[in-house]
């Protein structure tokens, strides 16, 4: 990836550093076991993507205040952090970020007790700011909680559709993406229109992230991704190729995806299925479908050279292979 | 229990009422998972202990602003139940309150998702207060996940120690009663000293609530506390009685409480020389002596309805068989 002034990582790379400082403080804790679990995780190189576009709204419309926004950006990463821990009990998922996860290296007792610590820590941060802040950031935990129970009953269940998908996604994916740019926008003191540009941005960009994020778990690389390929087939997840591949009724991706309990055979057919059908590219028409819509936000904002990377940060995210 | 004017239930009936009110408010989500397994932990008869001395201490300091004590009690009530979801995940435990748990009826998924949500939704009511308080709510939730860290340390584990006891009970169960008593006194203007007085009693009563709690368990009646007896040598957990008989030199309380899984031969043994030993006594004057402190705190409060309700609450608490 790029790394320069106008890109979005150089643009921000100050106040990213302070985030990874605030993240590193809050997590220390009287019990080791609770600082091992959550550093374990949040030092194994997470692409902060969720404090960037925080930062970089919060930048775009002229914010000056670097330690407010750091301190919403950190909780929010701290928000994702908890909920991997907590969808690694849920998935019974034994690698993350290339690592052992917390679940297999920790154990399910002291995993959900950390990513309960990581929630606490994150509303530490947030409960700085005004009520709009705390219940903005409530309502993207709230719809994370919402997206998991939605995408648990479409967990090996072929009657999914798109919209399913996408209601899953704007619960799961975009809310942190979509709140982190939203308050970043508010927090510079745009006004309301920009607010409301901004949400759209992370909303549309945080689809895109997901889309892709279930490609490369079709057609990824295990050494870049950190975790083995097809993991949504082995777990059931409703992600897209697989819903893609289902409703162009291929009946190897339709057996693995309904199977409690697949065999490595059955993964590796219906992971060809879809690479040869169609749904790698339907999927992929998608997410610049949404790319697309996060840059007509982005030509909205005044510009500077966080606007420049907002917009360069959509093509990395579409580009990217892991 | 006493219904009248001056008990801790009829002089804050009508907040009580409110945050009822709050709660079911609180669960409500457009996915009825999350609602059906909060209202049916929160329905299930929870005494409300930790709400009543919240709006106990508010009204002795003559706090007048009812909704605003009602928010920071419904917040540490949905606390205190997302933390109950999240525990019996980690006991494994069947039963709850005279009923299924919420995780042997709806799953380990759903019952982890929906303990999220509840935080979540306490943090919702909380984040509406000043930093102070935001803090002192979260420092409570820190202890509360520390506390189960450390008791997960001394599980079935003889080296732990009465002062390690009283650390876990600190972290565990007083955190919520002592800061929802500070953040009484603090919203109604109290002054600091009065502010920490509450908080020694919160802390001390909730002490001793914790110490008869364990003691219910030996000693109590299956169709009162809604579960089983004997559950803490079941689990392995370090209640007061069990550490004292091991601390007297007790061989079957020692073989039962280090077992990974003892017989029911061997629990019923244990109970049998917990109750015929001096651990019931001795846990009964520890608890006693944590209610006198916490009765010499509300000796140095102003006098009125609430103080009694204070006073009559430490009694309640010390005599109950439930």
């Amino acid at each position: 990836m790029l790394h320069g002034a106008n890109d979005p990582f150089g643009c921000v790379s100050e106040a990213l550093q302070l985030v990874e400082e605030n993240l590193a403080r809050a997590v220390r804790s009287r019990e080791p076991a609770l600082t091992d679990i959550s550093t374990h995780l949040i030092d194994s190189g997470g692409k902060r993507v969720r404090p960037m576009v925080t930062l970089l709204a919060y930048f775009a419309f002229g914010g000056q205040r670097t330690q407010d926004i750091v301190d919403i950006a950190t909780a929010i990463e701290l928000i994702h952090t908890a909920t991997l821990l907590h969808d690694d009990i849920i998935d019974g998922a034994e690698t993350r970020r290339g690592k052992e996860s917390a679940f297999k290296k920790f154990g399910l007792k002291s995993t959900l007790v950390a990513g309960d610590f990581l929630f606490i820590k994150a509303f530490e941060f947030a409960g700085k700011f005004d009520e709009s802040v705390v219940q903005w950031t409530a309502d993207a935990c709230t719809l994370l909680t919402e997206g998991e129970i939605l995408q648990g009953h479409f967990n090996r269940n072929r009657a999914v559709t798109i919209d399913d998908y996408l209601e899953i996604v704007k619960r799961k994916t975009a809310s942190l993406f979509h709140t982190g740019a939203k308050v970043g926008a508010y927090l510079a003191g745009a006004p309301s229109s920009f607010v409301d540009e901004a949400e759209r941005y992370g909303l549309n960009m945080g689809i895109a992230f997901q889309i892709v994020d279930d490609i490369l778990d079709v057609v990824g690389h295990v050494d870049l991704l950190g975790k083995p390929i097809g993991m949504d087939l082995r777990d059931g997840n409703p992600a897209l190729p697989i819903i893609l591949a289902v409703l162009n009724g291929d009946s190897a991706v339709c057996d693995a995806f309904e199977s409690g309990k697949p065999s490595e055979a059955q993964i590796a057919e219906a992971l060809a299925a879809i690479k040869t059908g169609a749904a790698i590219q339907e999927a992929k028409s998608l997410s610049k479908r949404y790319a697309k819509e996060a840059l007509k936000s982005v030509k909205k904002l005044p510009p500077s050279m966080y606007r420049n990377g907002l917009k360069t940060l959509v093509q990395l995210i579409i580009d990217r292979d892991f």
